[in-house]
C-alpha cells in the first residue's frame, strides 16, 4: 500500500478516507494476509497530520477530520494482517504514528530520514493513544523525554531506542520489508491474529472508551485562538521554506 | 530442586503435580529460603508443557491439567523463596515460562540451548499470564514481537533482549546459580519478600480473577477438532524425528 | 536549587518543609520555568530520609514526616517546572527518589557517586510510589532486580539501566545541566507542560488515592519492634563509622 498525496503525503481528509476504505478491503479480503505500508514518493514517507485541515476552518470540520484520524488508527492498531512499515523518507507526528502502529517497521538509513512524535515543538500535545502506541513500543521513560521534547531522531538513534526495528540501507528497504513479511508469514495466522489481540487488546479498548471524549478534547483545544495562531505561524513557516 | 521426566523433561500431570507439592513443602519449611531450579538432564531444561496430556484426552482431563499448570505458576510467581534458574537446557514453552517466575536466570552458553514462548508455531496462543511474565520480564515491545513470531533466542539473543540475565560457560552455570543465591541470602528476608510481592501482586490477582474464565477458555480452545489436528501433526513430527 | 543540611542533606522534617515551600513558590512565580536540583556540598547529592525522624519517637511523629515526604514527591512528580537534576555525590534511597522525579538527571563519574533504591539493606521496604517512580524510569525487571536487592549503581551501571540521562567529568555537570535546561526551556511551556501530566497523571492519581493508606502502612511498620530494633543497629553503625 503506497502512500500518495503530493508534495509531501500529508494525511489529508480524502485520504485518510482513503486508507480506511482500502484497509478495510483488505482486512475483509481473505487472500490478503499482509500490507506493506510505504511511500509513493521516497524521501517523505508521511508529513503526518494535514495542517491545513486543522487550521482556519469551523469545529464540525475538525470534528470530522478527527473522527478521520481516529479511524485510521482503530483500523491500523488492531488489525488482523501483518502490518510492515518499509520507511523511506522523513515520519513526523502523523507518520511516525503510522509506523508505530505496524508489526515490524524498517527504516532507510538517510539521516535526513528523521521519526518521532514531534507535536510539542507546533505549540500542540500529542493524543493519549498516540502516546500509548509510543509506549507500548519504546517504553516509559523514553517516551516521556521524546513527546516532552518532541525528539526527531535520526536512523541510528531511532534504532537505538527501538522507535524501529531495522535500519538499511536506502536501496534495500523494500526488499528487506518484503523478506520480514515472508517471515511473519510462515506463522499460523489464526494463532499470530489471537497472539497480536491479545498484546494491543487493552490499548484499544481504552481508545474506544475515552474516544468521544478525545474528539471533543481535540476540537476544543484546536479552535483556540492561541493554537490556531500557533499554527498559522508554522504554517507560513512551511510556505516561505517552499517558496 | 532439578526437574526429572525422561526423555525431556516435559512438564505431565504427574511432575506438575510434585512441583506444586514440593514447592508447597519448601515454602513452609522456614529452614530453607531459596530454590534453584534446574534439570536433572543437561541439553533439556524442560520442553515445557505435555502435548499427550492435551491431546486425544477428553475435556475433564484437559481441564485436570490445565489447573494444575495454573497452579504451578501461582506457586512459582509470587513464591517468598529466592528462585533462580539454572537453565541448563533448551528451555521452549512451558520451560522458559517457569524460568520466567524466577528471581533470577542464569543460562549456559551452548547454541542448542534456545528459550522462549514459541506456542504460535504449533498453533496455539501464549495465555494471557505467560505473556504478563514475559511482558514484565522484556517489555511491551519485544513480548509483542516475541509472542507473534514463537521467537525461540540463542543465549546471546536472549542475554541481549534480557530474558535471561547472565549467559556462562556450560560447566559454570550450577556454581554460578549459587553464587547468585547467597548474593539473593544476603538481603533480609522479610523486606525482600515484601518488595517481590509489591511487584508482582498486581499481576497474580489479575491471574486469579480471570482463573476460572482462563479455563474455560483453554479447555474449549484445544478441545477444538483444528487444533486437536494441528497438535497431532506436531506429535507425529516429532516422533519421527525420535524414531 | 541547593540542598544543604549538614552534614549529609538527611531529609529532615525541616529541609523537606522548606523544600515544598520553596517549590510551591517557585511554580506560583511565572518568571520561573524551571529548576536545577544539587547539592550545596559536593560528595552527597542527598542521603535520603532522615532516619532519626524514624526511629525512637511517636506514632504521631512519623505520621507528620511521612505526610511531609509524600508531599514533597507530589510536588515533585507532576511539576510543571522543568526539574533537572545535577547529581554531584551519592544518592541513595530518598535521594534517588528526588533525582527519579527530575525531566532529566546528569551524575558526576566518580564512582563514589552510587544511586539507587537501598531500603531492603535496612531492612524496610521502598513504599509503591518509590517503585512506581523506578518503574516508570528503567522498567519492571530492572526496577524488581533493584528494589529486592537493594541496589546501589555507580555511574557506568546507573547509565546502563537508564538510573540517569547522562553520566559527565565531575566538573561539568553543573554546566551540562544548564546546556539541556536550557535546551528543555526551547519547547513550548504549555504544549510541554500538559504532555509531562499526561505521562505522570496515572501514577500522581494512584498516589493520592492511597495516600491515607499509605500513611498508615508506614506508620505502622515504623512503630514495629523489629524495625525500630534494625534501625538503631544501623544508626549506631552510622555512628561509629563516623566517629
Amino acid at each position: 500500500m503506497k502512500l500518495r498525496n503530493p508534495p509531501v503525503n500529508s494525511l489529508s481528509l480524502e485520504l485518510l478516507t482513503e486508507l480506511v476504505i482500502g484497509l478495510e478491503k483488505l482486512e475483509n479480503d481473505k487472500t490478503f494476509r499482509g500490507v506493506i505500508l510505504t511511500s509513493d514518493r521516497p524521501g517523505v514517507f508521511s508529513a503526518g497530520l494535514d495542517l491545513t485541515e486543522m487550521c482556519g476552518r469551523n469545529p464540525a470540520h475538525y470534528a470530522e477530520y478527527w473522527k478521520a484520524v481516529q479511524e485510521l488508527w482503530l483500523r491500523l492498531y488492531p488489525s488482523s494482517l501483518v502490518l510492515v512499515a518499509a520507511i523511506n523518507g522523513a515520519s513526523p507526528a502523523g507518520g511516525c504514528l503510522m509506523s508505530l502502529t505496524c508489526d515490524y517497521r524498517v527504516l532507510a538509513d538517510n539521516p535526513k530520514y528523521v521519526i518521532g512524535l514531534n507535536e510539542t515543538l507546533l505549540g500542540i500535545v500529542a493524543p493519549f493513544w498516540f502516546r500509548d502506541s509510543l509506549v507500548n513500543t519504546i517504553g516509559h521513560r523514553a517516551s516521556e523525554r521524546a513527546l516532552q521534547l518532541g525528539l526527531l531522531f535520526s536512523p541510528a538513534e531511532a534504532l537505538q531506542v527501538g522507535m524501529v526495528d531495522q535500519v538499511v540501507p536506502e536501496d534495500q528497504v523494500q526488499s528487506t520489508a518484503l523478506s520480514v513479511m515472508s517471515r511473519w508469514m510462515a506463522i499460523p495466522d489464526h494463532a499470530r491474529q489471537l497472539t497480536k489481540i491479545m498484546m494491543r487488546k487493552a490499548t484499544v479498548d481504552h481508545m474506544i472508551k475515552q474516544r468521544e471524549a478525545d474528539l471533543q478534547n481535540f476540537v476544543n483545544f484546536i479552535s483556540r485562538d492561541s493554537i490556531q495562531k500557533s499554527l498559522q505561524v508554522y504554517l507560513e513557516k512551511l510556505k516561505q521554506k517552499k517558496g
